[in-house]
C-alpha cells in the first residue's frame, strides 16, 4: 500500500465525517511582510502597530484573509486535492485576531452530500474551523467543492443539500470586546470617508490595476501551504482544462481588497464573508482591477464608534471598474472574475 | 463625489503645503528577510546581529535603503501617483537608525513649484521627512518630479525653484553618537580595504551581474507600498510610453550599493545621498552591474575610527563595468542607468 | 591593483589552508516564511512552534536545509566562485538546531587537490563547518568542486584525495540530548507511517509535482547571499554552457524534501547527507518530481522513541514518479536530475 496520499475522492466522505487537517501553521512576522510584498495591501492594523494598539488591539495582528488562506490551505488536502471546482463559499465569520506567534490549526465536518447526475463526481459541504494554541475558534467558514468520485461505480450517498446563509446577519458579526475607536484618526489612512459617509447601492471604484506573474501566486499558495496542485504543477495542467497553472481564488480575493483600500480606506477589518463566486479563472499575465457596491449598513449593538458595511467587490481581469462591470467573464470576454460579498467594519 | 483618490495634480499643490502620508508601517524582521531575497546584499550590519552590536548598535538596523524605500513608498500616493517623472534626489540623510519593531510614518512640504512651459505639467519639489514611533526623525530628504495638470487652463503658479545643495557637507552628515568601530575586524566582510585605502578619482569595478525579473521589482514594490502604476499595470502601461511595466528607480540604486559589497565591503552605512539619477530605465530581463568612482574622502570630527567616503556609483543595464562606462544609456544604446552619489561610513 | 575580489583559482587553493568565511548571518521569522513561500514545505517542525515544543525543541528551528543553503552560501565566494562544476557532497551532519535569532557563520579548510589531466582546472576537497554565535557547530560538511585555473601554466600541486565515507554511520549522528517524542501525534501531521512501518527497499512516490519560475530560484540564492553568478546572470549566461541562468541545484534539494512530505511526513529531522548528486540541471519552466528509496533503518542507541532511516530520494523533472525512474537525466532525455542519499529521524 501505497505511503503516500492521493487525497479523498467523493466515496470516501461520509455526512459528520470529521478532519483533523495536518500540519499545524505558526505565524510570524515574515509572513506579514510576504503578504504585503504579494498584495502591497495598506489596509491599516496589518501594517502599523501603533494603529491596532489605538483600536485596542493588544498587538499587531495578521490581515484577516491572511489568516482565512493559511487556515484553508490546512483543507486543501483533505477536502479538495481531487476537486473538480471550488463552488462557494458561505458564512465565514472572523471570530478572533490573529497574532504573530500564534499557531492555527484546522479542522472539518462534512455536513453536506450530493452526488452529480453524471455518476463522475459530487459536492462536498463542508464547516471548517480554525483555532489558535489555546484552541480558541479564530475563524469559521462553510464551503462546498465538487470532487471527482474515484470509482465510478461507486452508490451514491444519500443526498443532503445544508442550508447557507445568504449572509451573516450583522448581530452575528464577532466584534472584539476591546475594540474602541474613538481616538481613530482618519489622517492614518488618508480616507477621509467614514461608516456614515456610505449609502446603499453606492458604487466606488478603485482605480488601480495589479498584473499577477506566475510567481505572485506560487509564492502565496507554498506560504499557505495550500496544495492544491493546479497552482503548481505547469507539466501537469499543461495537459489539463486550461493548459496552464490556474491562479488561486484566494489570492484574486486578497488582491481586491488591497485594491479597495483606495475608496474603502478605513474598513479597517472584515468581520465575516457572506459568499464568493470565482465567475472566471485568472492566470499569469492577468491585470486585476476592482470596484465595490456598498449592499447594507449596520449598526453594531452597543457601539457607537464602528459600524458595519456590507460591500460586493468585483474583481475583473484586464478590465478598468470606472464604469462599474457586472458581465461575467468568460475566456473569450474578459470581465469579472470574481463576486465577494463580505461585511467590514468601518469607524464612524 | 468619488471615494476614491486620482492622486494630486500639478495644480492641486501649492507653497508651503504639507502632507502627513498614510499609512505608518511597522517594519519586522520579515521586510529584512524580503530586502535580502529581493537584493542578495550582504552589507554587514543589515544581516548580521553581532556585528551590529560590535559597532555600538543596539540591535541589527534595517539596511538604509530599506528604511528609504519604505519611507519614500509613503509619498508616492500624495506627491507623484500622477507623476510624468521622477527628476532627481538631493539632500537625502539618514538620520538615526531604523530598528524591527519601529514604526515609519512620512511627511512632506512643498517647498517648490515651476510649471512647464508646454502648460501640461509642472515640477513640484517636496521636502520629506520619516519619523518613527517616537517622533524622531530617521530620514530626510529632498526630491522633485514633474506632475502632470488636470486642467490645462489652470492659471500657473508663481514659480518658486528651492536651491538644493549639489552634496551633503561632511560635517553635516548624522553619525550615531553610539558608534564604536574600533574593534571592527575586516574578516568578517571579507574585504581588507578600509577608509585609508581609497583615494580620491579611483575607480572599483564590481564585477557581478544580477538579471531581474518581474516579480523582483513587484515584490519590492509592493512590500513597500509605493502604488506608483507604472511598475504594477501591465495592462495600463502596455499602451503606455515604455508598452511594458517600468522597475522602480529605487530598486535598482538597491541592487547597485549590493553589488558594490564586492569592493567597498566595509562602507557599512549609507549616511546621506547627495544626488540620484536615472539616466535610463530599466525593464525585466535587463542585466544590472554596477562600478563605483570616489569622489572625495571626509575626515570625521572627533573621530579616529570611522571616514566618510563620497562615492559615485554608476549602475549599468547588459553592460559589465570592467572598463568603467560612463555613456549615458537609451533604449538604442544600452549603457549607464544610474548615476548615484553618496556619502559612505568606512571603518578607518 | 582591483578592490574587488575575482574569487580563488585552482592554483590559489592550498591543502591545509582556512577560510573564515564573510559574511556573519542573522536569522529571523522572516527566512522560515521565505523557505515556505519558495518550496511549500509541510514538515512540521520547522512550520508549527508547538509540535517543536512537544518533541523537546525549545523552540521551533529553522528547516534543517535553510539552515544548510544559508552556510552553504557563506562559502560560496571565497571557494567555488570559479567553479565549473558541484562535484559532490559527503559527510554532511546537522549537529545542533538552528533558531530565530541566532547568527551563522563558516570556515573552511582544503583537504585535498587534484589538478585535472587538462591543465585547465582541478579539484578541489573543503570540509566546511558552520557556527552559531556561541561559536556551537551547527553544521559540517565535504564538498568538493571543480575549479577553473587562473593560469594554465601553474604547476600542479601534489594530488591529495581525502576519503570520504559513503554514508555517515548511524551511531554518527547527532540525536539532540532534549529530544522526546514519546508525546508525537501523527494526526499532527496526517501520516500514519512511522519507522516501524517502513522496510528496506521499499519505494514511496511523491506525488505532487512543482513548476519552477526563475523568481523561484534566484529569491532563494540571494536570501542565502549565494553569490554563484549561473543563478542569476543572464546576460553572461546567454553565452555560457546552457544559454541560461542554472537553477541552484540546493534548491532541487529542498524541492525534493517538501515534496517528500506526502509519504515521510514523520521523518521530520534531516540528521545527515550521506551524499547528493545533481545528476542533471534543472533550469525554469521544469516541474520537479520526486521518490524514495529505504536504503536502510537503524535503532538509535539508548532511544525507544525515534529511529533513522536511510533514504535516497531522486527528483525528476518533467517526469512522475509513480514508476520510480532511475534513468539519469539529459536534455535529450529528461528523467533523474538529483540523487540524494540522507538520513532521516522519524519517529517510531
Amino acid at each position: 500500500m501505497s505511503k503516500a496520499s492521493a487525497g479523498n475522492f467523493f466515496e470516501d466522505f461520509s455526512l459528520g465525517q470529521t478532519f483533523l487537517h495536518p500540519t499545524p501553521r505558526t505565524v510570524g512576522e515574515g509572513d506579514i511582510a510576504l503578504y504585503l510584498a504579494l498584495t502591497g495591501s495598506r489596509h491599516v492594523i496589518g501594517c502599523a502597530a501603533p494603529v491596532a494598539h489605538a483600536l485596542g488591539y493588544p498587538r499587531r495582528p495578521l490581515d484577516d484573509l491572511l489568516a482565512f488562506h493559511l487556515a484553508f490551505g490546512k483543507t486543501v488536502s483533505d477536502i479538495s486535492l481531487n476537486a473538480v471546482a471550488n463552488l462557494g463559499y458561505a458564512d465565514v465569520r472572523f471570530l478572533a485576531p490573529v497574532y504573530v506567534g500564534d499557531t492555527l490549526a484546522a479542522e472539518s465536518v462534512v455536513i453536506g452530500l450530493k452526488e452529480n447526475s453524471t455518476g463522475e463526481s459530487g459536492v462536498v459541504w463542508v464547516r471548517s474551523t480554525a483555532v489558535n494554541q489555546d484552541d480558541k475558534e479564530v475563524l469559521t467558514w462553510i464551503r462546498w467543492v465538487m470532487v471527482k468520485k474515484r470509482d465510478r461505480s461507486h452508490a451514491a450517498p444519500k443526498a443532503v443539500v445544508p442550508e447557507t446563509p445568504v449572509f451573516v446577519a450583522p448581530q452575528r458579526l464577532a466584534v472584539p470586546a476591546f475594540l474602541d475607536a474613538r481616538d481613530y484618526e482618519t489622517r492614518l489612512t488618508g480616507g477621509p470617508w467614514l461608516w456614515d459617509d456610505y449609502e446603499v447601492d453606492e458604487r466606488v471604484d478603485h482605480p488601480a490595476g495589479m498584473t499577477l506573474d506566475e510567481p505572485d501566486h506560487t509564492f502565496a499558495t507554498r506560504l499557505y501551504q495550500n496544495t492544491a496542485k493546479v497552482h503548481f504543477n505547469q507539466h501537469s495542467e499543461a495537459q489539463g482544462r486550461f493548459g496552464r497553472r490556474l491562479i488561486y481564488g484566494g489570492h484574486v480575493i486578497s488582491l481586491a481588497r488591497a485594491l479597495s483600500f483606495n475608496g474603502l480606506a478605513n474598513a479597517f477589518h472584515i468581520a465575516a464573508i457572506n459568499g464568493g463566486r470565482h465567475v472566471a479563472p485568472l492566470f499569469a499575465g492577468g491585470t486585476v482591477y476592482a470596484w465595490s457596491e456598498i449592499l447594507a449598513t449596520a449598526e453594531l449593538p452597543g457601539r457607537s464608534d464602528v459600524g458595519a458595511l456590507r460591500i460586493l467587490t468585483r474583481a475583473t481581469r484586464d478590465v478598468p471598474c470606472a464604469e462599474f462591470p457586472v458581465e461575467d467573464g468568460t475566456p473569450d470576454k474578459p470581465g469579472v472574475i470574481l463576486e465577494l460579498d463580505y461585511w467590514a467594519l468601518m469607524v464612524r
